[in-house]
């Protein structure tokens, strides 16, 4: 038979077993903490109308989308979750509960061009919260609440999630005339973390054209720092002008006002008058969230809220809030930087039971109460010698090795070998199980991420 | 704007949140029960070079494929879980443990003409357990148990995995001198269940060329009925012709053998001569699933043992045995028979907590505090009338209704509705959460799939 060279494309991430243990343990996380809060979950198709998937059209993703036919059929993969969520609410409008709140965790595509790092197949992790008509701003001041039990849920403490407010950045521009250069102004801002103040500056004034003095009135506005009391007093001093302004500090206090009640530590909660979300979509409170000993990760969990959901697909004002994460992004770059926690579980079995007599039965019937006491059990079920049978235990990288042998049998007991100490002790199957369970999940309660 | 009418592509499963939760918790019951027999998750990407893809090539599958051009990449969407499992074992083989078992959940694509129940894109539930050169019997063996703790997690207790050999049937035909044309035979054995034994005759002896004689020889043969005992001990009457079959008639004793230990009853198991799987690929045991109420289902798990996993890719022999479940199309039958149980929670939170005061924060604080006693709490977040509120509750149909009101308040309780009974009485979050909790874990801990 002719060999044809086995390969997956560059661009799309495949794991080995212990990596994707820890990956499907993140997928967990964000599963139980957003159906926790609530979220039904989502699972559209991969594949959609182009047409209907392009309603917006235009810019990078008509470049970067999978796009081909089949018979009569134009069809693409979908490139986000959202404009799938706009098609279903817009289709399914008469049978759901407005506000609709939805999870989806489902891998997208952009055939981006090849980037160590930049995947053409990845993992969104999303949450949208959609109102008909009307949707309140408690809404919005939820959402961070949930970033916080997402991450902590990952195990880090060490992180920030950055509020702002597009109606205070939008009013702010009105203030200085500027309403016209806001999209062009916030851009530029939103660079301020890479590029610094002076080239901030110097690209409002040569290549917007604004004055000196407004670009310095800008840099002076995003400069206010401190703590969240401290920022939102000093945007107090800015009311009264303009209302759009006013709205949106309105807005940014609501948001902040309950994050006690809501239990997010004002350490992991910041206002940052640079955060402005590049996308027009956003109309309202936008977030981003940082890792604060890895900034170079950039923004891990993004979002905002926005006014017209599916406006391409149905005549209904359908306003939202959303965020989401970049998961198998996030996911490689932890693992690149040696973050994931090695102590997590990255074993297929807690367990492998080792027959040792000529008959598996009683391996069998053992391998089976152990499953019944509530761990993974892999029974060996192959003609090896010992020492090729423990190499096995070995590159699995099980915890336990469970021998039974006739010594075992007879005394109804069995073998329970800790691979990583070597200690051996004899105990019932019901000991066994409870033992091995105890060690399990003391190592499944360990972060995923490591804080060092 | 101009709308565009949304639609979701025929033959693509796009589910409400009520049905989409059912439909995750029989996933769920799938992985827990694949990982607690020691298989790893594997996620490989739904877009593979056609070339490696389509490496077998010809048939059916060729006209079938999604299969299309980015810039130069001639790629295409899997249509199966196996071949991209070869890929992954072939691509992986050093650093895989061996035998090496892997499940994997996921969809797969085929342009099969629109039918009703049929589905372009649907989730196959696969386990296969891969040896390096040889593989003992004894998987063979444990594969009943795996199927038969799957659908016990589902519900049912009214199935039938049903067993056979392909070296049983390989072996008999060369007795008859018909092992030429074996393939032929077992295709046609395969539609008796559908078309009765005396056109499966006809067709051996017309279309096929066999004698009256030979056709009766195999109609007799495939006709032996009885408990397992009773069908191995007719088949030891043809034991001693032919190498092949004494081996398979070895085998099938083996997979038998230990059912007891494994914990499979006799009436959820039968060898039935009659099961060939059409496949050429199968070379030993092969398996079918019956629901015993509803045979017209056809086979809900069907797998066997093959030889050759990853002959394409790589100069190693590589034998396996794998079963699958194709889950959207099992899930569409089940729902359009009525045999989801409507038991079974299909709201996205267990409570719906109501603000009744001009303050949120009590209300917000109270959602976190039933969240952290295990319970998937919703904030009604919305400025409306007490009416407008309930009337949510009951679309979306949560199971509870959480009020706090001032009065609720002064005394550090709130007031849980069952929305069902109407009930309502007043409680601390402590004994809300525990009451709640124990409500949703029965509805939990109910069938998937109802037996009637």
């Amino acid at each position: 038979m002719e060999i044809i060279k086995p390969r997956t494309l560059s661009g799309f991430m495949e794991l080995l077993p212990e990596k994707q243990l820890k990956f499907d343990k993140m997928v967990e996380i964000l599963r139980r903490t957003y159906a926790s809060y609530g979220f039904a979950p989502l699972d559209t198709p991969v594949i959609e109308d182009a047409q209907i998937l392009l309603a917006k059209g235009g810019g990078e993703t008509e470049k970067q989308i999978y796009r081909f036919t089949k018979g009569d059929s134009d069809l693409a993969l979908r490139f986000d979750l959202t404009v799938p969520l706009a098609k279903y609410v817009a289709l399914h409008y008469n049978e759901l509960a407005f506000p609709f709140r939805r999870f989806q965790i489902s891998k997208v595509y952009r055939g981006e061009r090849a980037q160590r790092g930049r995947f053409r197949e990845f993992y969104q992790a999303d949450i949208d919260i959609i109102g008909d008509g009307k949707l309140d701003i408690l809404n919005e001041a939820e959402i961070p609440a949930i970033i916080y039990k997402v991450f902590r849920g990952f195990g880090l403490s060490r992180f920030q999630i950055r509020v702002n407010n597009r109606k205070i950045l939008n009013g702010f521009y009105a203030m200085l005339g500027l309403s016209g250069q806001s999209g062009d102004i916030m851009r530029t801002v939103d660079k301020l973390d890479k590029i610094g103040a002076d080239k901030v500056k110097a690209i409002l004034v040569e290549d917007i054209g604004l004055t000196e003095a407004q670009a310095d009135e800008i840099l002076k506005f995003i400069a206010i720092r401190g703590t969240n009391a401290q920022v939102l007093a000093a945007l107090e001093g800015y009311t009264g002008r303009e209302e759009l302004f006013d709205q949106g500090l309105a807005e940014l206090k609501a948001v902040t006002a309950n994050l006690a009640a809501f239990g997010v530590p004002e350490g992991n909660f910041a206002v940052d008058l640079t955060i402005a979300r590049g996308l027009d979509y956003y109309t309202g409170t936008v977030y981003e969230t940082n890792l604060l000993d890895h900034p170079e990760i950039g923004s891990v969990c993004s979002g905002g809220r926005y006014d017209n959901l599916a406006g391409y697909y149905i005549e209904k004002q359908l306003p939202g809030v959303g965020i989401s994460i970049g998961l198998t992004r996030l996911f490689y770059v932890l693992d690149e930087q040696g973050l994931l926690n090695p102590e997590l579980p990255g074993a297929p079995a807690d367990a492998l039971v080792l027959p040792m007599t000529a008959d598996p039965a009683p391996a069998i019937a053992l391998a089976e109460q152990l499953r019944a006491g509530g761990i993974r059990v892999q029974l060996y079920c192959e003609q090896k010698k010992f020492k090729q049978k423990m190499a096995y235990a070995d590159k699995l990288g099980v915890p336990f090795a469970v021998l039974l042998g006739e010594d075992e049998i007879a005394e109804g007991k069995c073998s329970v070998k800790n691979m990583k100490s070597g200690a051996q002790e004899k105990l019932t199957p019901a000991e066994a199980a409870a033992a091995i369970r105890k060690a399990v999940q003391e190592a499944e309660n360990c972060a995923v991420i490591l804080e060092k």
